[in-house]
């Protein structure tokens, strides 16, 4: 058990048509008008859009949208946001999607209160200030509702960077899991990949470790796995999209890592790559790694796997739960092969050299050189 | 999963020597003077309180204290506190100590801030706002600080009863466990039986819930169970006391009865009245309570009993998993009957009149009539 800081302010208001208390806690905290930011329409054809907006006119909650993020959000838009919030002095940002829409609701957040460009706080400057974000959740995914980190593409560099502050916690997420109802089963699959990336990094990678952060990520991947298999069969069976949001959210709040010590995000970082060059969604390009991560990274630590393999599969050896894993990315629909998603082999060499780059900024360069990116990706082909 | 709030700011700063962390902490909140509270003298001889004192020294921080906080905390040191802290005009409580000193801590953080005595928040008055509150703490056990409940004893009614208040969430919580490892063994075992008591209440008596609650309670049990072990023969085991501190801490912080319906604390109030009347330790008092709870209630939840025995004892049938923590209890040095704490068994209907007292507030009086507490209470003769 290694020091460690916690803290997690964002208030959370969990359940069935919750989003229409968000004009109210805004009022609570003070809020005159917001920068009200979405993706795509479909918030305006399911009816979100509206009860958001009467909410906000209920309680003389003035708005000023930011329509069109894109999944794996890009920094021209964020600009666009940065610049719409300075113009209009908005007080807050309210990022109504998935998790998208809330880093890209976090970043300008951030900008809002610079002269500076906001891409400098993704590439080393520090975050000192952001304006109060609020989140309504229309994706099981990326945890991004509970924590202080936000993703953001820069198109012109190819670079998928984050930024990590206090100041981008959201102040209030609420979660509604009957919005994730309607998720596409593809997209229900890569959030339930994501889950499940979200916390074998720090339970594979970490080196001082123990058995209660073991247990919390061993019942979060439980339940991701069993509400999932669930929700490939009933998309709109109510409990499982709720227990999967909860286990969702929990998977990247802090707690699964704390008291952990030298743990990273390999898979995450090589990912980060994947989509930043052929923009393939964030689960999609996790489901390919891990595996293939995991045949590389498991001679280190077989111990490690073992105890995975029994704990969420019943099974003994190292490679076995690794094929479970695998085949269960499978079963729920995701690639878990890189020419699943169009890509060859001979790309791999400048997917190395992209992910280089994070493992510079993340400082694990060391043990992962572009020679051992490349290796790993090899596993995927 | 039913419909929730979640909403706890608490910052924990969790290790080694964190507690000269402190001024810095109080300073960063614009915090000028505090009223420093403590228990006995042996934050002196520890050292500890020259620690605190010196942290609060260079960072400017002026203190007045109120020392002598007993365990079981009582009215009247709090009303002294309260008017310690009027008089003082301090900006902030910083408690140091048990859960005992923290509880008393944010009573007195409350009627600093009210006209009304401060035992009227105890018997119903709504909490409204609170002095900030600010801990340091010496013992694992009660999660009070990460959460928003205090506990205080009436000496004069015999009441022992809770103000529970997003108020009175402390700001700051400071975690060090190298200050549990002179704990006696028997505080120890008291502090791991109430924090299985915090995390069996909800697992049990919840009507919805889901496997990722039962996973999060069956974690923070076993790791309750495991480190308690270690540290009945190596009291001074750092990694063992750290692991159990950070385990009660997530027993009592909301998050293993997030989206729970309708569960209640039964063993809590019994053992309430019998440390109200006797004023024995909490752990202790929980210790006999909870088998005797167990077996009366059991046949309600048979299927629930079982689980419990194969999950955290690998044992089967629902009277196994109830002995072996019985004799878990008793093999820790907890005591298990009335008997071992001199309670006789015609001493049972008071107690069950003072718990009934208890039952009404928490609305429970309905299951738990005064004739159901007796006959609880007649399985721990």
């Amino acid at each position: 058990m290694f020091d460690f800081d916690f803290h997690n302010p964002t208030k959370i208001l969990f359940g069935r048509g919750r989003e229409t208390e968000i004009g109210k806690e805004l009022q609570a905290a003070g809020i005159g008008k917001v920068l009200f930011l979405y993706g795509r329409d479909s918030i305006k054809k399911s009816g979100l859009w509206d009860r958001i907006v009467a909410s906000l006119q209920q309680n003389n909650i003035a708005w000023v949208e930011h329509a069109g993020v894109v999944s794996n959000p890009v920094i021209s838009h964020t600009r666009l946001g940065v610049d719409l919030a300075k113009k209009e002095r908005v007080d807050a940002v309210l990022a109504v999607g998935g998790g998208s829409v809330l880093d890209e609701g976090k970043a300008i957040a951030v900008g809002a209160l610079s002269d500076d460009d906001v891409w400098d706080y993704f590439v080393g400057k520090e975050v000192v200030a952001a304006l109060p974000v609020f989140a309504v959740l229309t994706l099981a995914a990326t945890g991004s509702e509970m924590n202080g980190n936000a993703v953001v593409t820069n198109e012109e560099t190819r670079q998928k960077y984050n930024i990590a502050s206090i100041h981008v916690y959201p102040r209030v997420s609420i979660l509604n899991p009957e919005l994730t109802c309607t998720v596409p089963p593809n997209y229900s699959a890569y959030g339930a990949v994501d889950a499940v990336a979200h916390v074998i990094e720090g339970y594979f990678t970490r080196r001082g470790g123990t058995h209660l952060q073991d247990r919390l990520v061993e019942g979060i991947i439980k339940t991701v796995i069993e509400t999932n298999n669930i929700i490939m069969k009933a998309p709109a069976d109510y409990a499982a999209r709720a227990e999967f949001m909860w286990a969702a959210t929990l998977a990247l709040n802090g707690l699964t890592t704390a008291g952990l010590d030298e743990y990273s995000f390999p898979n995450h970082m090589i990912e980060h790559a994947l989509s930043a060059i052929y923009n393939i969604a964030h689960g999609a390009g996790l489901a390919i790694v891990i595996p293939a991560w995991m045949k590389w990274y498991s001679p280190r630590c077989p111990e490690r796997f073992q105890r995975f393999s029994l704990e969420i599969f019943g099974l003994h050896g190292v490679e076995a739960g690794i094929d479970a894993l695998e085949n269960w990315f499978a079963a729920i629909g995701a690639p878990t092969r890189l020419s699943h998603v169009g890509i060859k082999e001979h790309d791999i060499d400048q997917i190395a050299d992209n992910a280089f780059g994070l493992a510079t900024q993340w400082g694990i360069a060391g043990i992962y050189p572009r020679k051992a990116i490349a290796e790993i990706l090899r596993f995927a082909v």
